[in-house]
């Protein structure tokens, strides 16, 4: 085999253990967690669906993108939870040694526009990126109402600590924005959500 | 809710479903069997990093979507076997009853789209829709072989049956299927495909 598509093989096979890294969400119909490449999945069939309501026009394509490869530096780094301070303060160095460690098994290119694309979805400063972020906080949303808030209801979160999560949502959509402050405050209402 | 939102919930949630729909394919590392989500999510990826190996030019958002679709028919229809003839002979009337059923809960002009762009996947005629026929193989042959071929092993599939499936990527991709043979033609000294 070339020495490319030996690398390119090299970094498929191991990417297949993101489907190990499992989240704190649970799959609608009150299922077992979710794990990253499913997450990544149905984020990326959200973009195309939803691209409508970014609040800038983006390029589909990019924002597909990185819903499909922002959490492979979860198998190193592990999955951090949004409301898990201890974890959330080391998570960038864990990340970056990930990101090195893992995209350097491709070829170079590869790996250089992988990484820009990685790094332009954490910095969250581009429309795609914002649009990006708005969908990886928007489809947990949707699992956990349609589970009546069970994932808030068994880590116990505040209704402080939801928004301060959420509110970054509407940098990238003000539509998906205003959709999830509905859900949370039905939520709320509910006792879900302290 | 305004009703257009609402669809497109309605259908985000449904597609869930997918991630339930478990494959004869085993994960990397003798792991479980993988699901339909996973496979998608790994196969868009795939589209990406092995577009150079097209033998036509590709419209890569276009077979990333294919990649990331085409199965949300298995959610009703259930996944066939590539190799068992009883449900292979009912497939297409299971899949085009789900294919309806599923992208009817979306607004009109989404149901549209998606449903063209599976049947333009299905129909294997298009440089996009033989690309990714080519990646919908190749996904689950590097996973396999990764494990030994275990999964050819299992079914004691004879490698008559494994190129009549696998001599599709070449449409796709000669580059990859040159990859594929040699991949098989391993598997067969070594006994894993009879």
């Amino acid at each position: 085999m070339d020495d490319r598509l030996k690398k390119q093989i090299d970094f498929i096979l191991e990417i297949d253990k993101e489907k190990n890294i499992l989240r704190q969400t649970h799959l609608s119909g009150h299922g077992r967690q979710e794990n990253d490449a499913e997450h990544a999945w149905h984020t990326a069939i959200m973009a195309y669906l939803l691209q409508e309501y970014a609040n800038e026009e983006v390029d589909l394509l990019k924002v597909i993108m990185m819903c499909l490869i922002h959490d492979v530096v979860e198998i190193d780094a592990g999955d951090t939870y949004a409301y898990d301070d201890e974890n959330l303060a080391t998570q960038k160095d864990r990340e970056d040694a990930a990101k090195e460690r893992i995209y350097s098994l491709l070829p170079e290119d590869q790996k250089e526009k992988l990484i820009e694309l990685f790094d332009e979805f954490e910095a969250g400063e581009s429309a795609e990126a914002r649009f990006a972020h708005a969908l990886d906080n928007f489809q947990p949303l949707l699992l956990n109402n349609s589970n009546d808030g069970g994932d808030w209801k068994e880590h116990q979160v505040d209704s402080e600590r939801v928004y301060r999560r959420h509110r970054q949502t509407r940098l990238g959509s003000e539509k998906l924005y205003e959709e999830t402050d509905k859900i949370l405050q039905e939520n709320i209402r509910k006792g879900n959500i302290k």
